[in-house]
């Protein structure tokens, strides 16, 4: 497994791979991997012929009160991972290769699907993923990206601005792998202590709740959100940052779910801010 | 030579020509050409192995009091003007195809080099140049791309995004194109009466004036600017937008010109507004 910490070297060789005919999977992570990744991996190995997997924790993404600093690093365990589901190369740049002195280019997607779910309480976050992205998109010459439907928002807002600026790269959107318990996989599970991880199961339970009731028939998204809101409320751990139900992929706001779309929440238990989310219909 | 009229069309065409391992060139343009388009083509032909004109007025450059439906569109004498120097294709897209419904993505460029010369009075100009060059080098698959110098700061402003974004092409900047009266070649031009023609000759006399001194020893940026200013002030017809003098390319304020610098202008004759600029050192 080839890893390359400068764009140069990335850019230059999958250039190369390309005028070889070979088509190119990406898989843009924060590292801190779990299962949920390589998940991704592993469906970016099935439909390409060779898989890059970025590890890279975005500074431009996160708020200024936000867990940058405390974001988990671990490379080389993330590199054992990598190489045991057959990723061929990683990409692992340090900040001051991404964002140089100087640099000053913002990709915004400036639509309401930046504006609310996690973009109500994150105003710089989505800037800052469509500007990455975008970067690795260019770096890695991906005819294939890769992403977890956990961050079903982030997958919208990436659609929209490959669309919107003609990017020549198919989005792949993954479905969520759960531990056994519910628990969504996260890389900000570890900031949990086993009291919280408890506490925690409350996400991924009131969405059932939620589901459960549509497959019994219930349409109506202010009755769907109550359910989910007041499971999430008899957690005495839980602080609700949002629970929203919106057309998917248009995220457009709806009265009954008549349509497919996303039932999201964002809680915090403790400091930790954890996100799920199901898809209905 | 092909005409492509839609971004589907045009971008699987490009990708078949790099697939063919062909270097592509775009001469991005919006239309009425002259004799500086085509000496942008000629250069884009010597480097490249297949030239694409875009021929496109980018609605998102245009503030609202600006010239966007008076700009002039002479589709047929261009291709005309294109197939006689050897362009291979031409991109021609209406609005609507490079602006669909729900569009809402924009390259931004956020630091000071899009708030000074052009951009202090036209706020969202470089948001939308950098937003439309982004999508034509994605749609064209452009390994070299070719500006004039007479818009020496859109040239900074794509060399700065082109680089933060990590896109894989190359800048050309080729010099201006004047008249033998000394007028830039600009497709504003045709929006001149006679006499207005004549008093516009002030834009290029003006920074004559301060070139010879520069050659004579003169090093002092605001005695330059007092030169092309006084000059100008003497043509009734004309207004003064703005006379500066900056580091090139980095578009820094100076005091003295002891490193390669732009000395750019834009000048209102009549009812148009006309740039113009020279490089010192």
């Amino acid at each position: 497994m080839k890893i390359f910490r400068t764009v140069k070297e990335m850019q230059e060789f999958a250039l190369r791979l390309k005028q070889e005919g070979r088509r190119i999977g990406l898989v843009p992570t924060m590292g801190a991997l779990h299962e949920g990744h390589l998940t991704l991996m592993r469906a970016a190995k099935e439909a390409t012929d060779f898989v890059i997997a970025s590890v890279f924790v975005n500074p431009t993404q996160f708020g200024p009160n936000e867990d940058f600093d405390a974001y988990p690093r671990r490379f080389e365990e993330d590199c054992r991972k990598l190489e045991s589901v057959g990723v061929d190369a990683v990409f692992h740049p340090e900040p001051d290769e991404m964002y140089p002195q100087g640099f000053c280019t913002y990709v915004n997607v400036e639509g309401d699907i930046t504006h609310k779910l996690c973009g109500a309480q994150r105003p710089i976050h989505f800037r800052g993923v469509a500007t990455v992205v975008t970067k690795l998109f260019n770096i890695t010459q991906a005819d294939e990206a890769f992403f977890g439907q956990k961050d079903a928002q982030q997958v919208v807002v990436v659609c929209r601005f490959v669309q919107d600026l003609n990017l020549p790269v198919h989005i792949n959107m993954v479905p969520i792998v759960r531990e056994e318990s519910g628990l969504a996989r996260s890389s900000r599970n570890v900031y949990l202590s086993p009291e919280e991880k408890t506490a925690a199961l409350v996400l991924s339970r009131s969405l059932r709740l939620a589901k459960d009731a549509y497959e019994k028939g219930e349409r109506n998204a202010a009755v769907l959100k109550a359910l989910v809101t007041k499971e999430i409320e008899g957690e005495p751990l839980a602080s609700i940052d949002y629970v929203d139900l919106f057309s998917f992929p248009a995220l457009e706001a709806i009265e009954t779910v008549d349509e497919k779309s996303l039932l999201a929440l964002a809680v915090r238990i403790g400091k930790t801010r954890l996100i799920d989310n199901i898809i209905l219909g």
